[in-house]
């Protein structure tokens, strides 16, 4: 098999490092391949050409161009199931629904806090502004929603890429010192220990020295 | 079974219809309910606890409680499956990633269209104002990732749930008399006259009837 994942080369990408967490903790080999957004390497007519929304992620299988982090991550969870690979979507029905949901909201809502705490402040430098109003009530919402799904490491006892993606929007808030809730705060940090999530951060320093 | 689908009681997000059509096109037979988001019902207590995001459409199955679009069509396809229901979703895996990177990638991209051609345009009355350079854009690339999908009546042969959705997001600018290439205008088009898209136009045109 070959595989390669494209992502943007200051490592920056929630998508991109979704997916790069789903290969790694499935234990797939993969090539990376960095794009330079802020000189439009994504928008040349290769790149173009060969991804169907002109953005990363995007992953190539045996020839197969395919983007959209949760759609990545649900074909790999479909040609590298479990057993032989790790499961990154929980088995059961509800709970796997409960997972996409999850998947699906934080792409598609709560965007004041996705404006105002984009992932550069995750993974350069924190936020010096405090919150809007907007913001604030959409950290509110996510607080309410997170605290009725937190409860213990991993959202459905065993790890899913849901708690990756549900971690990432509550470190937009933790890395910037904005006021998280400690239940919520503590299992944020804990899902930021995973190896993938140290393997991706260290190729945000490796970019940041490159950058230099 | 006891399935309720809540909606917003103008019957304009193009979310709620692709739940919708999902139901109906499967035959399981559910009970609507329709919230007024202009007096802000959503924001109740009563619903904002029910449904984790706040937002509608949410299914409720059972007493299980569901938002996010993809999510519901993806459990409805889980829980009434094909061949004792109509599949919804295409059944080989390169197929059913192209159908999922379609459903994510209307919901999170092409944001230009979605703000001058909303799906009140498409249900409600037309835009007047020609698109700005940005949507301009956003509609030369979505005619451009159209272009290679579409090839015939459906995307992959039987009809899925990525044909509807991708249906309206072209319907955004046929409606208002958009400069739309022929094929994909003639593919909108005809999706649009399956039943179960008529059955949710009846519905529109219902609620208008009532708001007078
Ligand atoms: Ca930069
Ligand atoms: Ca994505
Ligand atoms: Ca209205
Ligand atoms: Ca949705």
């Amino acid at each position: 098999m070959n595989l390669k994942l494209y992502v943007n080369s200051e490592f920056s990408s929630p998508y991109a490092m979704s997916v790069f967490v789903t290969l790694k903790e499935k234990g797939i080999p993969f090539e990376l391949a960095a794009l330079d957004l802020n000189t439009g390497e994504h928008q040349q007519p290769g790149y173009r050409d060969l991804a169907l929304n002109g953005r990363i992620p995007a992953l190539v299988h045996d020839g197969f161009v395919l983007t959209e982090s949760s759609a990545i991550s649900e074909y790999l969870e479909d040609v590298f199931p479990a057993p032989e690979y790790k499961a990154v979507y929980p088995k059961a029905s509800q709970q796997r629904a409960r997972a996409r949901e999850i998947q699906a909201w934080v792409r598609s809502d709560l965007m004041p806090i996705r404006e105002e705490r984009s992932t550069l402040t995750v993974f350069h430098q924190p936020a010096t502004q405090p919150l809007s109003p907007e913001a604030r009530a959409a950290a509110d919402k996510l607080f309410r929603a997170a605290d009725k799904l937190v409860n213990g490491e991993n959202l459905f006892g065993e790890w899913s890429i849901a708690d990756t993606d549900l971690a990432m929007m509550l470190q937009r808030l933790v890395h910037s010192g904005d006021d998280v809730p400690a239940k919520l705060k503590d299992y944020a940090n804990a899902q930021w220990q995973r190896e993938p999530v140290q393997q991706w951060l260290a190729l945000v320093e490796k970019a940041k020295l490159a950058a230099r």
